[in-house]
């Protein structure tokens, strides 16, 4: 893999090589915007594709081996004990990005109050995800230099 | 497929083949004891497995395989226009029965007032499947012939 020179649709998004710290021929995952925890990152098929139902079988496993690689090292990494895997597959699901992707969460007691207020947070952050994709990269909560820093970390976990 | 001389486990709890309403070798979709909205069923492994890192490679492509065949008919039967996947992968995550299992909710505009009270809605259902399978099945709110009628229904669209 060779991320920095390489580059990743999102939807109508390009984005940022130094926000990709996994990816395979088929999958990249990326860090978040605005991150609803710590780790909370998006796994993605490189093919932009809406719906779930459209990514071929090969796309389909290797989204979800890539989900779980991900997934089991940043549980490690940040010292949690579970994990949320979520898609909002369509617009009526919360999907305000029209190309499939898994959200990844780690999780620990206690995170959120109301354990699952996080998908109401996953929504909000979508929406304000869009927006600031759309309107004004200067309003973002985390500067390119923090986000990179957080893909160099996880990167090394994936050597 | 013969799912009516098969049995199917679900953690500690041992599953009527008549609430099975498609199956594979490695996993099976079956209807809710209390369905969040129409057509909100579970995807498993039959390997009872607690984590999602647990599954063979194999489980793992077969199990979104079937939820993705299985939410694709779910969602034009029950003419909805999205679709909600998740895990809770973990206790910390709002996981209550220790096996592997995919809620699949079709989805449509304005079904939830706030779009995703769905999922504090999955944790609350989750701890009441727990109590009731653990404690009373009188107690619970649908009948085994209103859920075997509905994995009727859905075992057609599998034909």
């Amino acid at each position: 893999m060779s991320t920095a020179t390489e580059s990743y649709q999102f939807g109508p998004y390009k984005i940022d090589p130094k926000e990709v710290f996994y990816a395979t021929h088929l999958s990249y995952a990326m860090v978040n915007l605005r991150p609803l925890l710590p780790g909370h990152v998006l796994v993605c098929p490189r093919r932009e594709v809406k719906r779930f139902v459209d990514l071929t079988a090969d796309e389909t496993s290797d989204l979800w081996f890539t989900a779980k690689k991900v997934g089991s090292q940043l549980e490690r990494f940040h010292s949690a004990t579970s994990l949320t895997f979520a898609i909002q597959d369509g617009p009526q699901a919360g999907q305000t990005v029209p190309h499939v992707h898994i959200h990844i969460i780690p999780r620990k007691g206690g995170d959120f109050e109301k354990n699952d207020e996080i998908y109401d947070a996953i929504d909000e952050k979508e929406k304000e995800l869009k927006q600031k994709l759309d309107l004004d990269k200067e309003r973002s909560d985390r500067s390119m230099e923090e986000m990179a820093q957080e893909a160099d970390d996880y990167r090394l976990l994936f050597l």
